[in-house]
């Protein structure tokens, strides 16, 4: 064991493959080295082994002994081979023991295991993946706080209560995957060119769901409609009115379920990251954001270390 | 004036055109003569008289002095001439009074006024022909109350109080095409063969909608991709577990904003209004279920009162 060593990690999702060639430090800390995307699991049918030696080759080639460390939707049904679903709250060591682990082609794969729980709401709940950004968020804090809330928006948001530091509980919230359906698919927005976004407009969305009160986004949506036939809002804007709509509908459900945290650390791709922290701000909550590609490593680099540092 | 008469009522929609022959007592009701389909104004280029004139010519050479009432999305910016929209509160009257009349190869025609209003949650809303559905439920009744709420279901569910025999205010929600949304674009359901009606997991998806609380439909949604990824759901029973949770939400919602209405009158066809009946009653509220054909007419026989009689 030196010092300075190098593994590959790979989150592998539903839609996207993103392989990270990452240098693990003595100080637990990882740097990525070099980046390759790929096709997500369900674009493959079942070619998964062929797949990735194809696209980390030229990594084995100077790194032999590199191990390999996986995580999403690979370790699902549909991935390329099953990873259990660990019970909530769930550490650092029991996801990094909850792997399932093989060798093909003489190296070595570790497939993360995903975490299910019971969610505030009393429903079931499941994830696969995301829980490496709170790992690597806690393992780039110098002193972790004893509890943290965090937002994962994305296709479905994850609300994830992380309390010493464990992944205590989780809820997933629909609003990625509703927010485009309505986009694209609804009577709601009928303009679908290249739009400039209307910040007004999304903040017009945000006091329309703080309105709701005891109705629910169900009650409000029709007046992205509304408002157009009645010529107060340009079509153009419908987009902008809907996302504050919705994403604020997100923060009062999860700030009702989380009632005691202040404050949010929120992980996505800036544009969006930036939306949830308008929405957050206006809510009095504090918002934290980072980046996923970044955080990600620092959760690999958690396991790592706990399997082979 | 006779003391019988016959017109044309038809409820010409963005997808379906429903034509009836009707005959007008003395009593101030109607009866439903012949009844014929076209196509909904979404579907014509334009055609609106040709097509109207196609159906109704076998009538007119019967009755040709019948005038014809219209309501529905013919009056909108999309169909064939534009009827304004009356701010609520609207009376039989003022609907009667607000709207488009036009002869067309010596026939009377009349297209009704829309409603808007802004409804409790303070949104503009819109209505273009639901209104006859009120109106003719008012006409049939012996001795109307003194209000009413109603519930429309339908791709946009319309939940109108009547008070005083006025339309005084309704809200829109986006019930039906979300439905359709999540039941045939999103992973919520992945089974789409034709399904038998499973109640039990209907009820269940009304029990989640009711733990929501001060979450959002937005919370609750997921739940039905967890159970079956999790093994405590059949593929089979998602859409009636999503049916149950987004029909509860609605009304749920519908309480908050009414919440000294205990009875709500139903309007829909029968498995829909079944479906409405079942979440009322589960929530204390009684459920009063009519079929919108023979209501709806009721409606247009007040308005040709109120014009011809």
């Amino acid at each position: 064991m030196t010092n300075q060593t190098t593994f590959i990690a790979g989150d592998w999702g539903t839609s996207n493959l993103r392989l990270y060639l990452c240098e693990y430090r003595a100080n637990g800390q990882s740097q990525i080295l070099e980046t390759r995307y790929g096709p997500g699991v369900s674009q493959l049918n079942g070619d998964f082994e062929e797949k990735i030696f194809s696209l980390i080759q030229p990594w084995l080639a100077h790194h032999p002994n590199a191990p390999v460390l996986l995580s999403g939707m690979i370790g699902s049904t549909i991935g390329w081979k099953e990873a259990p679903y660990l019970t909530c709250p769930a550490s650092v060591e029991q996801i990094a023991n909850g792997r399932l682990s093989f060798t093909a082609r003489g190296t070595s794969f570790s497939i993360l295991a995903g975490l299910r729980t019971i969610n505030p709401l009393g429903n079931p709940d499941v994830m696969r993946g995301e829980e490496l950004q709170m790992l690597g968020w806690l393992n780039s804090q110098t002193t972790p706080p004893s509890e943290q809330l965090f937002a994962l928006p994305g296709t479905h948001n994850k609300w994830t209560m992380i309390r010493g530091q464990q992944v205590e509980n989780f809820l997933t919230a629909f609003t990625g995957e509703l927010f485009a359906l309505l986009k694209n698919n609804s009577i709601l927005v009928t303009n679908h060119d290249e739009l400039s976004f209307n910040h007004e407009s999304f903040m017009l969305g945000v006091s329309t769901a703080e309105r709701l009160g005891s109705a629910s986004l169900l009650h409000g949506l029709f007046s992205t409609r509304a408002k157009q036939v009645l010529g107060d809002m340009p079509s153009a804007d419908a987009q902008a009115y809907l996302s504050g709509m919705i994403i604020a509908t997100d923060v009062i459900g999860a700030r009702s379920l989380w009632p005691d945290s202040s404050s949010v650390v929120v992980i996505a791709e800036q544009a969006l990251s930036e939306r949830y922290a308008s929405v957050l701000e206006h809510f009095d909550l504090n918002a934290q954001c980072g980046d996923p590609a970044s955080i990600a490593v620092q959760g690999y680099a958690a396991i790592y270390q706990q399997l082979f540092a």
